[in-house]
């Protein structure tokens, strides 16, 4: 049998397949797919964000199946949407696709997109589709702020508890194992079904716990840099009045079964552990200040959702912004180096 | 001196440095530059669109100077935006970026964007940068439409005139003479500087004409893959109770001195002249259907705006949609093929 390739519907081709397979589900858009512009009814007050997704640099085609990359592309976006309290509308996919890449890898890319929008009452309205030398991928989602006002990063004060959603590290942990496999250490069809790779592969936007959280967060983000660096990013924000530091306690970080488990119960003990819990990225949690004495409904709220929620440390007023990292005799722990940079000064090994 | 590398800088230091840039504008923006996602106050009824740009398939970065390309990258998706009668708004901008590239060579870039974002009241709200294998532009524009309803491609009906704002082909000729320079036929210095080099390297979105046409013009198109594709897209989004076709006099096709000139003054007559007229692509003129008897109002707005607007054909019912070309006796000219294709079946050379 011939294995259709892209180049045997053409441009057109594709953009009336990806149409015809869009308008077969009920939408709200005044005119989606197939004008210069699609147009929308809009909400008053509107959240945009937009993610890009390069093959080599943000994933490895090769290893994640396309159906996975399809909903990731889209999870990312609407991780930052739940990071500002926000409900996501609508989406936008671009496209810049090698020229021999075949016609069942881009349906399955587009079934898995459509799959996460579904999930979260999504709908795919508009967007590009290209040649482009490697696969690119560019996503945008419009949304809306749950209540009257989104959560910022640039709210937190001294005094607010620090806290987290979910597990962090496993997503980076996830990708490590994943290099392993690259380098045959490790069985590929193995990985596909643990925990950790499905963190890697197929992370779940926090919208849900995001919108519940739309009072009670003072200030909040969404975990794609790592731990420390998205916490940096809140106190970076939040310090324009007052400089404020976070005092973050290591023996509180919400680590899951699978991660302790692969560093056989000491995981922050081990060095690379320490970094990819709190600098690995990727993990698509939420980190939110809110006021003390909001616990309660915090964890209130996490159990009805089935997802925990841990308290990690406190704001306190300090000399510089900073995080300061204590273990559990208390004494300060140095915070590791960022793991990922896009663009470093040497020669660094491509993201997951 | 040492040439600065945005890997001297990171990421953070070029996010940083862009949001000073943009901050330094007054906006309307809620949140701009600087969280998960930006929040805007919109207007009831949105028009959205996205292009990707990429090195080799869209552009040459070798070629084009990197202030034109970030104004080309922006004005593109304002054509879209102009294409539907409507006012541009804000602006989202991806950049996967090659991690050598100068710091110098990106200011330049995003002076060409903010210039071109100035001229027409658009405000760069976010984005997204990261590293990518070649050069890679993603860009979102959100507007609203400048009367109640924005112009449709599919709302074309039999008995309607065909007009085209400008002059068509320049853009494409521009990018075949490019090419000669590269071949080192000719000298780039020299072509920089022509008109046909300014209609492919800095196309100016017809946002101004769109809005005027918003009460006249009864379907619209910008023209970006060339006459006679996106005449053609109009007749089959219209061609829906009836089927379409379009019957278009060649001898009104409006063609720019320089245009006639390059080709000794009888540019349909040569073979290349013709294809990259009607189908050369890169116009972004607005191609719009109007009724019958609104020519002279159509006239006095291009008048008014100093800008060439002609009627070149009719809409008729036909057996197919389908574009009739006519020359100056009345005889049928069969229609060029399309002069780029994504996804070739065949290697093809690049666009420009």
């Amino acid at each position: 049998m011939q294995v259709l390739k892209l180049k045997d519907i053409g441009e057109s081709g594709w953009v009336q397949r990806m149409r015809a397979r869009v308008s077969s589900i009920p939408g709200r858009a005044l005119v989606g797919i197939g004008d210069d512009a699609s147009w929308i009814s809009s909400p008053g007050s509107m959240l945009i964000t937009c993610d890009l997704l390069i093959d080599e640099v943000h994933f490895l085609k090769e290893l994640i199946p396309p159906r996975l990359l399809g909903r990731k592309s889209l999870a990312v976006n609407l991780s930052d949407i739940a990071g500002m309290a926000g409900v996501a509308d609508y989406a936008l996919l671009g496209l810049g696709l090698p020229r021999d890449i075949e016609l069942k890898y881009l349906d399955d890319f587009l079934e898995g997109f459509l799959e996460m929008a579904n999930e979260h009452k999504v709908e795919l309205i508009g967007g590009d589709s290209c040649a482009g030398s490697v696969l690119t991928i560019s996503v945008s989602v419009l949304g809306h702020p749950f209540s009257e006002r989104p959560v910022l990063r640039s709210t937190a004060e001294a005094g607010d508890e620090i806290w987290l959603t979910g597990t962090i590290g496993d997503a980076g942990l996830g990708f490590e194992i994943l290099k392993k496999c690259q380098r045959q250490e490790l069985e590929i069809a193995q990985f596909h079904h643990s925990s950790l790779a499905l963190r890697h592969f197929d992370p779940a936007p926090r919208l849900k716990v995001g919108e519940r959280l739309a009072g009670l967060a003072k200030a909040m983000i969404d975990l794609s840099d790592g731990l420390t660096v998205d916490l940096g990013h809140i106190l970076e924000e939040s310090s324009k009045e007052q400089p404020l530091q976070a005092i973050v306690e290591l023996e509180k970080i919400p680590l899951s079964e699978d991660f302790k488990k692969y560093y056989e119960g000491k995981p922050l003990e081990s060095e690379e552990g320490f970094r990819i819990a709190l600098s690995g990225g990727e993990d698509y949690e939420l980190l939110f200040c809110a006021e003390q004495g909001s616990g309660g409904e915090i964890i209130k709220i996490g159990k009805e959702l089935g997802l925990a929620v841990s308290k990690i440390g406190r704001i306190e007023p300090g000399e510089v912004p900073e995080i300061i990292l204590l273990d559990e005799k208390g004494s300060q722990v140095p915070v590791p180096a960022v793991w990922f940079e896009h663009f470093p000064k040497e020669p660094q090994i491509p993201k997951g």
